[in-house]
């Protein structure tokens, strides 16, 4: 149940997380990498029901980079 | 009843804490985990009654990583 | 009358102070640490009349850790 | 599938991408280069039809360098 | 006639300064310390009509910590 | 074609460009200098003509330092 | 004609410039000092006629700290 900050992202590596932004507007995509800034890849996911918390998220269309400094949280 | 920052944190692991946030929203759940820049990790509360301080903190549903420069207040 | 704002804010430890806030909050509680950042930790005070500064501040509930990019003033 | 986002940053050189700002705005063209920042430098692409992502980009007409801290998202 | 920032901020020290906020806020008071982030430790100065600068700018009552971060403009 | 961001502005050096600032606002000049941060000098252009991008740009009438952290765009 | 903007700042010392800030506002008065953040004092100057650049420039009355992070543009 524990694990710092970056370990969760490591652990969530290949699952769908929800990353919503400071703008409002929220992804949910497989995690395909991130980095120590909090920058995430997210890719397509092939099965659209795997989104998890915001049911308003939009599901990434291309492999999307998301810089860290608009990550308000990421839902594993 | 004193501590840094990071101390409280430490010794808030496993309890249920509440994140206001720059946006005004407000999260809780147990804290699992965070780091020095105060990500953190929350995870679901078993006991939706532990919320502390904010009453419209809304409880996290998901394991959820919270971006350090989002947060305005962590309550223990 | 003299003193670098960490050292005061050392000097302040078990002290009531007030915190105001970017957002226009202000909270006061008995400091019970701060680290380099202003990362501030609170405590609820044993003498609600010990608040200093805004008279619209907050008297925090919990042991409250602020977030020190948020801070404007700390008044002690 | 997998990748760290500077590494799909270095992946996408010379590809169409498409760059969402802060301001709402986008952009999209090919990635002739980027920095750890972010900061990014696009080419007016040869094919208009590449655009990734977003449809209401607009494709640069100069070589533009972007300034990483303006990045919400860069598809690929 | 010269100086940098901070060599400015040591000759000002005991002296009545105006601090002028991003809020729009101005404050004045003895500078009794500063540190190389222009965090500045104000104290109540004896005699109110010390003041430089802004005509709008409010009396410390206590002694107040600023954080630079919210600092536009200092006037010795 | 390809190039990293501060090698794409080296390369701009005595050329004119057009720089897109956070407040919505552009100017042109001849890029005279540049930094890592990504602060620029303009000078005024011999040649109002040579403006690049943004129509509604402003040309610079004296040497004129822009501060990085302003800057959305820089088009060469 | 060419100079890295430190170096510009350093050549300006003595002489008039004008600084617009984030917030819209622009101050005029002699440069006398700065630092790597930009962070400037400007001095009343003796020739008001001096102003540079923003025709609704303000000139400063009293030795002014403006801190770095806050200027868009300085005018030499």
């Amino acid at each position: 149940m524990s694990g710092r900050p970056l370990d969760v992202l490591e652990a969530a590596l290949e699952d769908v997380v929800t990353v919503t932004l400071k703008d409002g507007t929220a992804y949910y995509g497989t995690l395909a990498g991130y980095d120590q800034h909090m920058n995430a890849v997210l890719e397509p996911s092939a099965d659209a029901e795997d989104a998890v918390g915001d049911l308003d998220a939009t599901a990434v269309e291309d492999t999307t980079i998301i810089r860290g400094d608009n990550v308000v949280t990421i839902q594993t």
